[in-house]
């Protein structure tokens, strides 16, 4: 167990973002709320899994949305426990524990703001170790456990519990809704026992967002380079040093989707480099070349403060450095590509691991869709 | 009390139809899935609102969804029963009676199957004497009844609580799940106390369907003029006769939307028409000249048969009786036109009865939008 203050909740959502890969909410607006539901309420106790009972009721909590949208709706911090209050309510037995639904610059705090108001500790892990833009893209899901019964609540008032027959079907219909209720909601989901979260969270997201988080502040203090920390921290490989040249961003369906067009810089000059998102970023390519594919992670760094930049504040004349990032190893089963592989996104390319994709000269890869 | 058998449910959904003005799905189908429901659990109890204690509860079931899907998507008859446990279930006490949601061909039924399947009696009335396009325009709105707690099932499994501020963002909310569920849902909702449904509800509507149903049943074996005879019974005005020119229909929204032109025949020879709905008809037009407008009723009937035609139904060459038929009192209220008069539909003018209208020379009217 681990006691997080309010003022540890900036490394935890700069270091969450890194992870977000592009998505899961901008980290100032995340600490903001976290730290003034911790203010009010006292310190979160984070907890390792098998902390818990077997028997014990987990649920995570999320903010659903386009990021574009999630920047100018700021959550007024009760609809997310109005939504985990209602799921308690529904299933009828008190939930012991908090979970990230993914990690991201906002998503890493919502759960902090859940188990500040409402007393509970909050597990180290998530269910993606990373972010990803649809809710049924969670290692739960491969655990077979249902999204639904699941909450959702806007900053209106209103809610909506589903009940599906599969967590394809909880995104479609939660998306839609989310749409309706302007473009951003606040979830509870996928309830599971303790032995069950223990089966199927990925570990330590909590603990490794707010180490990195750290890493990007003290080694910018020691004038350090943040960037190679944190690509160490990670085992990550260095796509290139570029600047953003031009950046094509619908809000479509209920996502932010769009592609950057990036120029090398420095050691790269010469290259061009186009990044790839749905909220998140999902393939980093240089020409016909895939350097990275989803579910491997691509953050992209403010070439100055290591800071992650997420799609949506990503603009023309930014100078960033491309990391690719192993996933988690749960993602590259058969089962976790057919959720989140490639293919899944459209792209007609076959997965392979960052680290391979790395090792290869120029000229090997296959082509990019 | 009256007991509706198998063989009373096709005047029920005829003449259910005819009250439809155009929507509230298709009379076979209604039909069908009603007698289905009633040979396999006995006769339906219909009881007049008065004959329910004041602290019975009470809730109305219906189809939602745009006609020209619902023709496509025939319910398999659980899906409704389902929506209606699940909101027993939620509001935590038995339903004692089922209500109508608005009159039409298939949802004058619906709520016979859920009778059947539950044996619970059926009030004789419903919220709209007649059939709107959107669900919060009920005469229960206009009470301050909350449509929330409502449950919305699909043919797939799938099911939606919602919970909403105000009515109009239930339609919201449950519009855009029943476009994600394919275009049709069945839905339990506005469950209200047996006194406030004496309050409320439009009476008498079960059985003036089966009324105006057998009206034009016994009327053509009779060889007498069916359509002259259920103007009497509802103290209609004969539009025009017509030949059906042109639909222009788009399902757009979660709703059939369009427009059919009208040329007219026998005494009307030389005259056109235009007639707009958005699932049910809005507007009846002779050029500029406003001839019905919602809320009044507009109904075209068979030439030849005096059964009614629904929006999805019809086409070109039909030879057609259009009939403009005064609404319940309440919709004539401030608070009834605020939810449905014509400018909640965006037409450009005031609401003025029918009988108002028909009273008037042509030239003498406002402009239509």
């Amino acid at each position: 167990m681990r006691l997080f203050h309010a003022e540890d909740l900036h490394d935890v959502a700069v270091g969450a973002a890194v992870l977000g890969t592009g998505g899961g909410g901008d980290p100032y607006i995340g600490k903001l709320m976290a730290m003034q539901a911790i203010r009010q309420n006292g310190p979160v106790r984070v907890i390792d899994v098998e902390e818990l009972d077997d028997g014990a009721t987990v649920a995570p909590a999320a903010m659903m949305g386009a990021p574009t949208v999630m920047v100018e709706k700021l959550p007024n911090g009760t609809e997310i426990v109005t939504a985990f209050r209602s799921l308690q309510e529904y299933i009828g037995r008190p939930i012991d524990a908090v979970l990230c639904g993914e990690a991201g610059g906002l998503n890493s705090t919502v759960p902090f703001i859940v188990a500040a108001e409402m007393g509970l500790p909050l597990i180290d892990g998530d269910g993606m170790g990373r972010a990803f833009p649809e809710l049924q893209m969670v290692t739960f899901t491969m655990h077979g456990i249902r999204a639904t019964p699941m909450v959702m609540a806007d900053d209106k008032g209103n809610s909506v519990l589903l009940h599906t027959v599969d967590n394809r079907w909880t995104e479609r219909l939660a998306r839609s809704a989310t749409v309706e209720m302007g473009g951003a909601s606040l979830i509870a989901f996928y309830a599971m026992d303790g032995a069950t979260a223990k089966r199927a969270a990925v570990r330590g997201t909590v603990t490794l967002a707010a180490d990195l988080g750290r890493t990007i502040r003290e080694s910018r203090a020691a004038h350090r380079s943040p960037i190679e920390d944190v690509r160490q921290r990670l085992d990550g490989h260095r796509l290139f040093a570029a600047k953003v040249m031009d950046v094509d961003r619908r809000t479509v369906g209920g996502f932010a989707r769009g592609e950057a067009i990036l120029e090398g810089v420095d050691d790269d000059a010469g290259r061009s480099f186009r990044v790839q998102f749905q909220n998140e970023f999902l393939a980093a390519m240089e020409g016909d070349r895939v350097l990275v594919s989803t579910p491997d992670l691509i953050a992209l760094l403010d070439a100055d403060t290591g800071e992650p930049i997420t799609t949506e504040s990503l603009r023309f004349g930014f100078r960033v450095v491309g990391l690719g990032i192993p996933c988690d190893p749960k993602w590259r089963s058969p089962d976790g590509l057919a959720l989140v592989g490639p293919r899944y996104f459209g792209y007609d390319i076959d997965y392979r691991p960052v680290e391979d994709r790395a090792a290869e000269p120029a000229g090997v890869e296959g082509r990019a869709q």
